[in-house]
């Protein structure tokens, strides 16, 4: 796809070691943005959701079209502190500490298919908290989409049984 | 508008004093995301824009469809950062001290016609912010599109001789 060859390399970001992928000249041309839009869309498609969940913050950039391409709801997953209202969290592990993945408490309604979309499959931690925040909140989990997946992470491998679609594998 | 019975009044939050409007409950109804995505890109349309730039992070629920939907690229503007790649700035005052919005240095191509996408138009520090960074990248700020006018916080007069796009004012 158009989109595999605009994806940059940058070295050491955010920190010392790391190849960070950065996928903004992806967002940035409309034909692959579109590619991408399309084929996340349609393999999502047959899990039937009736609410996409993006992780922040570059969950939003593709789980919103995504939404909206589908006809579906869109719920904003966000780091602690950023939404207004009650809000259920659930902590995950760092290498170093703990992160938290937070909703407001009426994000989902009970016995929603939820599908979560993050830009990055890494090591999985993120993934696997916001599957069970939204379990937190009685909807059911049916799938994981991710435009890109860092394969030597093994973040699939936190998410067996789970149905995941991701676009490009590295 | 549908979208207009969704938003949520949240007192105090982030700061006491303040009335947030919350705007999830608009994102989670399919309806209303569609209702409000459709209204934005139509208006946004007639300005013939190049780049969507959407500011982190509410931004990005909204400018990420809206470029989806009118076939153009999508640019995020991101706090200090945040962003992998090498980076311009433009700081801005805030009521205590100063916040700064940041693009990477190519994000868009020297005269590129720009509209900036936010979910609310505020005080109007960050619009203005993020006009000026399109202008130091080269590219030329043809209007501002915002779900959300906060009228009494007069953001709108920053913004004098600007097309501004608003959908719902309080």
């Amino acid at each position: 796809m158009k989109a595999a060859t605009l994806i940059r390399d940058i070295p050491d970001f955010p920190q010392p070691g790391i190849m960070f992928k950065d996928i903004t000249p992806v967002l940035a041309d409309p034909v692959a943005f579109a590619e991408v839009i399309a084929a996340l869309s349609e393999d999502i498609k047959r899990l039937r959701p009736d609410v996409i969940v993006g992780i922040e913050s570059r969950g939003f950039l593709f789980g919103a079209p995504v939404a909206h391409e589908l006809g579906v709801g869109f719920v904003p997953f966000r780091k602690a502190g950023k939404l207004p209202y009650k809000t259920v969290t659930q902590e995950y592990a760092l290498e170093y500490g703990t992160a938290t993945v937070e909703a407001h408490v009426d994000a989902i309604k009970p016995g929603q298919r939820v599908v979560i979309v993050d830009d990055v499959l890494a090591t999985g931690g993120t993934a696997v908290a916001a599957g069970q925040l939204v379990e937190k909140l009685g909807g059911a989990t049916v799938g994981f989409a991710f435009f890109i997946e860092l394969a030597f992470l093994a973040g699939r491998s936190k998410l067996v049984g789970r149905d995941i679609t991701t676009l490009l594998s590295y």
